[in-house]
């Protein structure tokens, strides 16, 4: 990394009660506290397929690359611990300016989760933005949320609202991480992930790792208003765009029924929680109209490549 | 990352002792030992920068990008955890079969190291390949070697032999893993980090960091082959080749005089270690020739970018 640029890094983020060591070694020394295990998750975006530098600025793209790695931490009800960060930076656009604001868009971010960015490469090369980011955490022993313990007879919850997120949404949207360890300190959650590839994809996923069906009543789907709009251009419905719009970045929880009564009268959570369908015996997925009548869901969403 | 290569992964790599959950969920999970810290690093590689995929296999592609990491965490003296990878595949290069022999490179590195590699993100993109590491790996509290470390008086060691590198030894290099562990449970070591841009300009980092001065013996220099050979074809001498050539991953340690005479008696490590000179006091970097005339020696060396 560019000296330069590593003190100017060092200054802004590599700290926090955690960091032993922050930028400048070889490595980054870490504290972790006892009785915790490590949750690590790491997401690369692209200029194109990601982002497009062109259109967004870079304080939203380097946002947006910590953003979707604390997404899955709070999928796993993971308190952040640190991040890392590697860039390759365009050459006709490499300079100075394009890494620190990319920067400083994602310390914005990091100072509010208090996940300090301790290390990173910058490198230039031919070829679009590349924006790398490791994100660690820690979880309880034993406690981390998996896909893999949904159950049948269990409630399907969502954060927030569904659809639409290519309107603004996958640029702004802030990460569940409080959200999710609050419900992690209170309720008993069976099963969770993140939403980034469309609520009926994503579940295709959670009920084959955890070996059930489901069961998804699609009038009470929390349709964004960004999916009503988008409804209007796209000749496709609300519902289908929040069934299978990708980056919402919303929480998936198979939470048990005696739980889920008390979490919807108190209805912890600012963003809100909805609940859209249950978990069944099976291994099928299914939806559920207004008028009951059940039918398959296609596991169709936007599919990250 | 697309659901075959996931589960083909899986089988070959997520396994080991520390690791609760691995590829497959939203993040891995991970046990940290007791009373040890988390040493954190990453590294990027990219097509026509640090590697050519003309050229090179993706075998080797894939070995070279957990190599440079661990090499990272050897200069740390930490002995390895896991690792996550994330890879931009070239759109005209897209097929799992690069994807794979990437991995296969990356695996047989990581099992002999025991560095699993727990989780990953496969793109395509427009734009020449990019593989981004991050590994960590765990220090007894307290112990991990930091380059800030180098007290006046310290002998200047260094392991194996320097310059050269690109005639293939950047690309088939053991990290100094073991080697590291090793003197780090039997002897002092006041500072350390590993060789990425040459002897001289890492060594200019290690007396900034530490506050102090260094005077190398340039004619005890352990000169390798491929500098020799280098240096017939560069009109650059061989010394001239170990002192500034990139990528040599080997050890530099600043020891105190004691326990450097009772490890050059014991020469514990099979690749060897050769005292190049002493930490001084002061700021400067100076050479020693073989007369013993001492002048100032430049801080060049191969500046990855």
């Amino acid at each position: 990394m560019e000296l330069d640029f590593v003190r100017w890094l060092t200054e802004q983020i590599s700290t926090g009660d955690a960091v032993a060591v922050g930028i400048g070694d070889d490595a980054a020394v870490l504290e972790v506290p006892a009785n915790r295990q490590l949750v690590v998750t790491t997401d690369m975006l692209i200029d194109g397929a990601h982002f497009e530098l062109e259109r967004h600025t870079p304080e939203q793209i380097g946002r947006k690359a910590l953003a979707v790695n604390l997404s899955d931490l709070a999928a796993m009800a993971a308190e952040p611990l640190a991040a890392v960060v590697s860039l390759s930076l365009p050459k006709a656009e490499a300079n100075s300016t394009l890494a620190r604001d990319l920067t400083s868009g994602m310390t914005v971010l990091a100072r509010q989760t208090q996940c300090p960015v301790v290390g990173g490469d910058t490198n230039v090369a031919t070829g679009p933005l590349v924006v790398s980011v490791t994100a660690f955490g820690t979880a309880e022993l034993g406690k981390a949320w998996l896909r893999s313990g949904a159950q049948a007879g269990d409630r399907l919850l969502v954060s927030g609202t569904l659809g639409g997120s290519m309107q603004g949404h996958h640029l702004s949207f802030t990460p569940r991480v409080a959200e999710a360890l609050e419900l992690a300190a209170q309720y008993e959650v069976h099963a969770a992930m993140d939403l980034s590839d469309g609520l009926a994809l994503d579940l295709s996923r959670m009920i084959q790792a955890s070996n059930v069906g489901a069961v998804v009543d699609i009038a009470k789907l929390p349709i964004s208003q960004a999916a009503n709009e988008m409804a209007q251009q796209s000749g496709k419905s609300p519902t289908a765009h929040a069934l299978s719009d990708g980056e919402d970045f919303e929480l998936l929880l198979a939470v048990p029924p005696a739980t889920v009564t008390r979490l919807l009268a108190e209805q912890p959570l600012e963003c809100g929680l909805t609940d859209v369908g249950e978990i069944v015996a099976g291994k099928n997925l299914m939806q559920r109209d207004a008028a009951g009548a059940i039918s398959p869901l296609k596991a169709e969403g936007y599919e990250h490549r």
